[in-house]
């Protein structure tokens, strides 16, 4: 792994990384991360279906959504035409906790974890909002990389 | 508080919650988080300045600027005009990681807690962006509102 | 009702028109449209469920993030911030449709039928689509004004 | 014609396609629709032109800058290079109408059919939202695919 | 007028600044600048109208839905709601220019400068991306505030 | 070079121009431009730092977020994925002025002139934003295509 932050040149300067000479391949990132909330909090979203309020279904949306918009919130992302996007919810009694998981894949020159992190972190600030009436005190942890494949630093797994 | 999602109507349908006989009131909202790291990143990040790579002068523009599209990404947010937002770093070397807060202002119908929230989130985002090539584990924790004040519902702290 | 276009000055050109002078007042629209097709794609929306494939829960969301995004698309449109959004879908067996209608609504100082219309458009072009591997022929008809009230032009009803 | 609908996984939840292993081919969509008015509102954009009021013109514009938005609107839409957009209207007096139609194209993994639909819509939104002061009665109708062209599930016209 | 950098807090980091407790006003900004170019470039130009291509009708359209883009583009801009935008344009043979005039107005807390600058720059960029390829060597310059009323500051009048 | 626009078609109707038969090749474009101002705003500027206000390092990231938005803006301009932006500021102390340079790149089929003529004009508007308190009265001048390489119609050199 390198030793100096890329998006810097030797000056100090930011910029957006030349990718020009990478190779086109089939890249895929895992990202991870979940919401804590009240038991009673939980347990209103597990009833909600499309009859009673989809929140899940919402934050999915919005999640995909997100992940292409990556480029327009992180400064220095490349914008990359992503060929997949999933995003999965589970509910977590033990912790009190919705975890979401979200894969994202793209054809290219440079990597998606961002991508994967940004639709994360949309869907777990989206349950915030839909829940925030019932519950200020939710909180957002563990979000991070899972995996990451393709692309000539190799794969990687957390 | 309320003990009903308001995002939903009678029907279970997700609507953008009627606030117009609501009063224009100033609210605030703060929101925290923080990134986890290796201790040699965190030391990174403390040597850069203008001239080495500015990885928190950076987090900090990408925060702001996210505040003000919080709208376009939580699906049932409405749009706000923001009148002050401000973000603050403090490196923690024990936990060895960035701490990020967020405050939002406004004088308008309904609270910032999502603007806050989301500038936090993206600000933390962006630090992993800038750091992934030497981190790919940093973990992004603790996401969650500090304090809101301002409207019907009154004063919160966590 | 004016004989002129507003969104032209007195030479020809186009501009934002000038409602600084104008009162903020609280005003609504509603739109409505529809989307015909094959009876086989209609049984399956119905069908479809938050288990299945929620194809009306996902064009109320494009919706109403649309709503949000009118300035942006519709070159004069003054931007505007709405104080409520909500989409209605109906199933229309005898006339193979789903039925769309939008109520938008804000205290400002110039109307939002635009918002109502546009979101009506995107929800129908969401269902577009989600059905469209299973039905191509889809047709999207009769999207137009229902009701506009409030405003110095006073209250309009289809 | 697949039976199912794409944008839903086997457990019923939306995703974007993966679409990484189809080819990049050359892909073409054509789409139409029309806005039915007064015959007076049709003569106002008849004798518009840059000196007058040019209707046409700036929802020509509106049209093609929407193709670009489209899959920052339609949730499930992968991000598409569009590498053609075209925008012709034609005044149908007898059926006291503007007629719109929308042709794009790519050199990519998946249909244009949304981008030339969206900006269809957009088109015949800012038609009516130029000609509203002195028309709120018009309607949009028969937004439709006429042909698309390329990728594997081969040509299709209406 | 000041003298600091008001984007600063005390320890040199940006925000954007609390406007709450000022008062909304009506506020008035113009902003011009223009395009040098060869005189057979301006001809065309000249020459041009909806019939034959009409640069500065789009260049116009582009500029009033950049003034919207603002608060999107500058880091520290609050966003606001656009009351007017007006766009002329005049062809100035003696130094084979066009000249942009930008008039922006709001009734807010905070002034529009920058959305009169950032159309009036958008209105020129646009002018040379429909007349590069006849004509690389266009350049812009001059663009630069010429009137600011309203607001605590006062008037002000290059 | 060509003699007409090849913004429009054959009837003077705007498009985005047909691409798609194009090479995909690398493609350069540099971009320049000042902003003059009064030498202690100069200064103000130079004594700039991360902890004292880095107007440079926030006008950098801005540039390289705009050249992103390029496509959003510019309404003809075909969606491009970037492979590479840099932005450098030189002071100089002659001219009482900032000098702001950029280089865009990309693996296209058309080229990006226009990405960095916007996002050099971004930087400079930004440095406007950043110092209009103390300064009103700075001009932005001499934004200028520098060089272009790649694609079809050869290297340009201004």
């Amino acid at each position: 792994m390198s030793q100096e932050f890329t998006h810097f040149d030797a000056t100090g300067q930011a910029h957006m990384v030349d990718v020009a000479s990478k190779q086109e391949t089939h890249r895929v990132a895992r990202a991870g991360g979940r919401i804590v909330m009240l038991p009673a909090t939980l347990q209103k979203i597990q009833q909600g279906d499309h009859k009673k309020g989809d929140v899940l279904g919402i934050a999915r949306i919005a999640a995909i959504q997100a992940s292409k918009r990556t480029g327009d919130l992180i400064p220095l992302c490349h914008p990359i035409p992503l060929t997949h996007v999933a995003v999965q919810f589970e509910v977590d009694e033990p912790s009190s906790a919705v975890l979401c998981e979200v894969t994202a894949e793209t054809v290219g020159r440079t990597g998606v974890e961002m991508e994967a992190l940004t639709a994360c972190s949309v869907a777990l600030l989206t349950i915030y909002d839909m829940c925030k009436a019932v519950d200020r005190g939710m909180q957002i942890d563990a979000v991070r990389l899972l995996e990451k494949r393709g692309g000539k630093s190799g794969d990687w797994m957390a």
